[in-house]
């Protein structure tokens, strides 16, 4: 059983937060563009950024703050990136990240910011502060709260994303609230995710970024939704440590319990950016076991997730274990054919050299009617397991992504 | 000046070779679906294939044949894959090649055979052997002949591909002819690249091997089309030695003639499958120089042509520089986005952290109306070079690709 329960909740679920989220101009009028999350306290804080060598100011600019381990305030904009910007986007980062301090009375070295838009574009500095100063003065806790800071960091997401879940802690409630927006395209550049989890719990910050990387690892890591990697990807977690348990290091006992909701949290979140994904009809979870290593079978789930080949099938419904088999053989990890399982939801396509007759294929086919099914792959090799999240190629993503816009 | 010429002929432009395509049935009626091709003598031959761990029954079997670098026919067909087959693979495969040396007067040894269409079906072997004896009475040199084969090995490919080209070796006249199939899928299962080479040099084995090792890495390894890679991908070349020139290697003082023929034979084949790419409508040269090493610029340039925001954003005729940057990014390769420069067409995007201006982008748009262009990646970072050739990511790829077959 779980040591955790799911919260109907969001980002300022957790005690000692506050967010808000408000149209600022950014880009677009008539739509929240601007995001604040705030503790009332200085956090324990971790980062986990794009491995993009291209990376944005913002990402830039978290990065060095976070070495320090501690954070209080994240101002988020939509509309702009602020990526390939050069010494200027870096200045106009540290601007937005002074200006949100001044708003909030918190110390500029613990505020942080992201963005996410059209790259190559200059921040348009002066409307975000405005949209920050603003949101300073909207700060609230609870459901419209989460809700507006949610949309505000939407970009073609079709809906917001929160998700909340709570543990106890040496007999303390500890929860843990969060929010992200998704692999939406913004017009007409970055498919970026942005993901925030706040939580009362008392973490020791740098066992909080081995957390934090172990839960990035098993949900956002394994969200794969066209493979691309944009400039500005972010997960960050502020722990301001108002549950008042004993904070939380390896050596802590209930460690696993706070990592296992951790987990549970990001998985949630990252599971919605995928559904949410652009132009998707089907998601699929992609479960490979039997691999001769844990590296292996991330390898073959990849390419499956990756193949543009397989995921057309998907939305045609087709049970096209050919392509899965196909993609597992160029992915790099050992695979034989003879000894490869492939089922979809559950029913064998394909097994050790033997083939679904028509009649099997045609159920698979029936169940690959509904909105989200699993394909497994069973390698015979090993031990080796990993699991990825991912979704279907469809017409509606090639017409949102090759919309002419300039 | 190149050292070769271009031809008007196909597979059996060199000396000493026929060729035939027939209609056998072997999964539809009315349909030429295998092909022959015969050289009058024993040939020195080698061969490339699928790096896919999952390799068809007809690759094992030419691999095996090929160890001792000799050959004399290719007996190829369509409409059944004869992948994941096993043991019974295998032995169909050796039944082809051995109906085909019967009727051919050719020892079985040097018989190859190719087979692309649908993956996980048995081999219907009687078909195929009929077809090829029908083949074998059907065997003549000339465009018909060339244009039969060609037809006979299409899958969903739209046009047959064939190309020849001529140098002169120790002053004899040596021509290089070959034929193609590109990345259509066949209904409903595997994109499969096939083609032959059949030139009348004398070629030592051992560096024919090199030779053609050399020639697919930067032609038939440069062409992307949706990055999957089949079971059946098939190179081979079959040099049977009648032109008279010495026999080629290393030492002779001619080799990188021949080399340079070959590689722009094979170039102008693999540009064909691309060109032909399923629901293509933008053929693309990607072009990066000024790498750190040859091998991070394939990185950046094979991210680039894989990447499905980039290649539906060439669909859209939308010069998102942003997008080719970030895939640039997450390739592995070293990049630095300040020192980066992105050109469509010759017309620079983005340079060193500058964006061109609205009438710029303008100006690329309207050159992203050609069917092909180029698009160049300058890293600014060293001496590495490296082009693929590849194609947008339509509406008609999803159609296609997702069509519901079972």
């Amino acid at each position: 059983m779980a040591d955790w329960t799911v919260l109907d909740g969001g980002v300022t679920a957790a005690q000692g937060f506050r967010a808000a989220g408000v149209e600022a101009g950014v880009k677009y009028a008539d739509r929240r563009d601007v995001a604040l999350i705030v503790s009332d306290v200085p956090c324990a804080a971790a980062g986990v950024f794009t491995t993009n060598l291209v990376a944005a100011a913002p990402v830039e600019h978290d990065r060095a703050k976070l070495r320090a381990g501690r954070a209080q305030a994240i101002a988020v904009n939509t509309g702009c990136a602020n990526a390939c910007t050069g010494q200027a986007g870096l200045e106009a980062a540290e601007a937005v990240a002074q200006a949100a301090a001044e708003a909030l009375g918190v110390d500029p070295a613990l505020t942080l910011v992201s963005s996410t838009g059209v790259i190559g574009a200059p921040l348009p500095t002066d409307r975000v502060v405005a949209g920050v100063r603003k949101a300073a003065a909207a700060l609230a806790r609870g459901p419209e709260a989460d809700e507006a800071a949610a949309r505000a960091i939407m970009t073609t997401d079709t809906r917001p994303k929160r998700a909340a879940v709570r543990c106890v802690i040496d007999g303390k409630t500890v929860t843990l609230g969060g929010m992200c927006k998704g692999a939406g395209m913004i017009e007409p550049q970055m498919a970026t995710m942005l993901a925030y989890v706040a939580t009362d719990a008392a973490v020791d910050p740098a066992w909080l970024r081995k957390a934090l990387k172990a839960a990035a690892d098993v949900s956002f890591n394994r969200a794969v939704v066209d493979g691309d990697e944009s400039t500005n990807d972010t997960l960050i977690c502020l722990a301001n440590g108002l549950a008042g348990n004993a904070p939380l290091c390896e050596a802590h006992p209930e460690a696993e319990v706070f990592l296992g909701a951790l987990k549970a949290l990001c998985t949630d979140l990252a599971k919605q950016i995928v559904m949410d994904g652009e132009g998707v009809s089907k998601f699929v979870t992609v479960r490979v076991t039997g691999a001769r290593t844990d590296g292996d079978a991330h390898l073959v789930a990849r390419a499956i997730a990756r193949s543009p080949l397989v995921k057309t099938s998907w939305f045609g419904r087709d049970p096209n274990w050919g392509r899965v088999l196909c993609a597992a053989g160029y992915s790099g990890a050992e695979v034989d054919g003879a000894l490869a399982r492939i089922l979809y939801a559950g029913i064998p396509a394909y097994d050790r050299g033997m083939v679904a007759d028509e009649a099997v294929l045609a159920r698979i086919a029936e169940a690959m009617r509904a909105r989200a099914f699993d394909v497994e792959v069973r390698l015979g090799l090993g031990q080796g397991s990993d699991t990825v999240y991912t979704c279907d190629l469809t017409f509606d993503y090639v017409r949102i992504n090759a919309e002419y816009t300039t």
